[in-house]
């Protein structure tokens, strides 16, 4: 059942989203120095868990519920011939992701998360099936190098779209914490475009080879990059109309799920090039929402870089992935987990009986 | 109940370790192109199982049983003030870690793997426990800076037992993959000694501030190293006389685990400085070791940096990481473990019906 107010349900969160709760990070921050280990020692686990105390609101964070959500989306740019690839294999893949048998799944069973996928606006038919989301907001986007990916509406409703998955997850099995990936041939090209529109830096530096494409389609990708923001000249401070000139689909569904994750103080991590465009949109449309961004890994595309850089973001591993579909999310939450589950579950010098460093006591010798 | 013949199993187990498994590297390296992702696009996460598939000779190698063998030991340096905790804590830490308090106790959980404690030469009473193997090998080693941190006997001993408590672990629960970790106050002295001693480097390039100490302790760190070099003249080839004169107890034991693990194609993830100058004394026994190695993390020790650069290695990860206990090692496993499901759990293109990339199937536009 489609959103019936998009704006009203946009507005309401956008309205809802709060800045982290200094209180508790800053218990958290006092535990850590307890904890049974030189102080610091655990480097950037320890910033990270108490960051996550901040976003949350909650001094020692559990992150039992863990979501992946891979939103699936087509482009009218492959048109253009920027892909290694068939349009026809967005399907193919929902199908894999369905089956259990693509990356995401192995890596989300690995973290312990669950996966919703979402077909967002897939050219090809994708299955029925309970497991996945069927909003088919259009046959993928129109080309942008001809003129907007989708009227200003559409580019509204995948947004609150995006919303009301995520606050149906939360209702339902509950959410701790998500993980954000993709899908969709085309799709790097409208994340570089994203990534040129916001942070203004030429489109061949934020361009990267995807899937793995050869010069020429390289030329070809830059250039409609190139072509899209000439013909559109989008607005990077107006994130509905960012969205609606450049897409996707799936880029907007995932913009409304760091929103609503955002709004509902649940740490959100980003994967590469696509949910990294995805959380610019965000931002554009509550720059609030960064708050509760957290950078899983860092793409070998270009562009994830000046993202990163963008938005303030030091991802936690760096491990040359180049795939999507949210891998880089669901290593992201391993990490996000592990690091809480320290803070949480350690004992205390006090609890342990264990001598402090000799800040406190002297050493025997 | 000590091992009878140490020199007999030492040499036994150097003799069964054979070299990686080329045949079962290239089948998983040809699985990797046939999963449904673009060719590479996993980056560092292929390499690491097509490797595993070598060490383990299994072309789908799983690596559900998971061991963590934390060594203690203490070090008779701490009498030159090298450290900011006092020697009681290594007895403590022990307890703690008995108890499941431990940063590696719950890393351990999150890897699923065991734990696995042995108090190879801790100065202060352990706990009598079923959770312990008590191998007090000394009441802490003998200050290097005046002779020998232990005679070649017991630094042979040492190797065997860690060698007999693989081989034990190996016959009961079973080990897929095991990582290595420690816990000893002034033991990353002993370790930037084993690293001067191996790189002929100077002590001051790789001696770092262990659990946080401060510009006077750093320079009698220093100085007990250069002392112990001096006095001691290790020869880096010899590996037992290497362990003989640097120690420790916990460093020794730890350096038997990877022969054995070498020996039983097993891979043995290092943690940081201790665990690496573990695997200097192993390689330095015998350098077939070296490829069953897998580094987990880059520590901020910069001494670890330098045993990296000698083993040929590239940690997964740098998150500013220095507890030691292993902590590294167990996030390490996760990766392995991650990288491994991905090889066996993946759906290749034919399986899912995926179409692959144009250099087999033109694009449809």
């Amino acid at each position: 059942m489609p959103v019936t107010d998009p704006a009203a349900l946009l507005e309401r969160t956008v309205r809802a989203i709060a800045p982290p709760d200094a209180d508790a990070a800053t218990h958290a921050a006092a535990r850590q120095d307890r904890l049974t280990k030189p102080p610091g020692s655990l480097g950037r686990l320890e910033a990270l868990a108490t960051r996550i105390a901040g976003i949350t609101g909650q001094q020692r964070p559990r992150l039992d519920r863990r979501l992946v959500v891979v939103a699936a989306g087509d482009h009218g740019v492959t048109a253009q011939g920027v892909s290694a690839y068939p349009q026809s294999v967005t399907a193919q893949m929902v199908a894999n992701f369905l089956a259990g048998g693509a990356a995401i799944n192995v890596l989300a069973r690995h973290a312990g998360a669950r996966v919703r996928v979402v077909d967002a606006g897939v050219a090809a038919e994708t299955p029925h099936s309970p497991q996945l989301l069927r909003l088919r907001l259009g046959p993928g986007t129109a080309d942008f190098t001809r003129g907007p990916a989708m009227p200003r509406a559409l580019a509204e409703r995948a947004l609150a779209e995006g919303i009301a998955l995520f606050e149906a997850e939360r209702a339902g099995a509950g959410v701790d914490i998500v993980g954000l990936g993709d899908m969709g041939i085309g799709n790097s090209t409208a994340a570089a475009a994203i990534v040129a529109a916001v942070t203004r830096r030429p489109p061949r530096a934020v361009t990267g080879r995807g899937t793995g494409i050869d010069d020429a389609r390289f030329e070809a990708k830059v250039v409609a990059i190139e072509r899209a923001l000439a013909v559109n000249a989008p607005d990077p401070a107006d994130g509905v109309g960012l969205l609606a000139a450049l897409g996707g689909f799936e880029i907007g569904v995932l913009a409304g799920v760091y929103l609503a994750a955002a709004a509902a103080r649940v740490p959100a991590v980003m994967d590469g090039m696509i949910s990294g465009a995805a959380a610019l949109v965000a931002d554009a449309v509550a720059s609030a929402a960064r708050a509760c961004l957290i950078a899983s890994h860092r793409s070998v595309e270009p562009g994830h870089a000046a993202m990163l850089e963008w938005l303030r973001l030091e991802p936690l591993i760096d491990l040359g992935m180049r795939l999507g579909e949210g891998t880089g999310a669901a290593l992201g939450i391993t990490l996000c987990v592990a690091a809480c589950r320290l803070l949480d579950e350690m004992a205390t010098f006090e609890e342990a009986g264990v001598d402090d460093s000799d800040d406190v006591v002297p050493p025997e010798s």
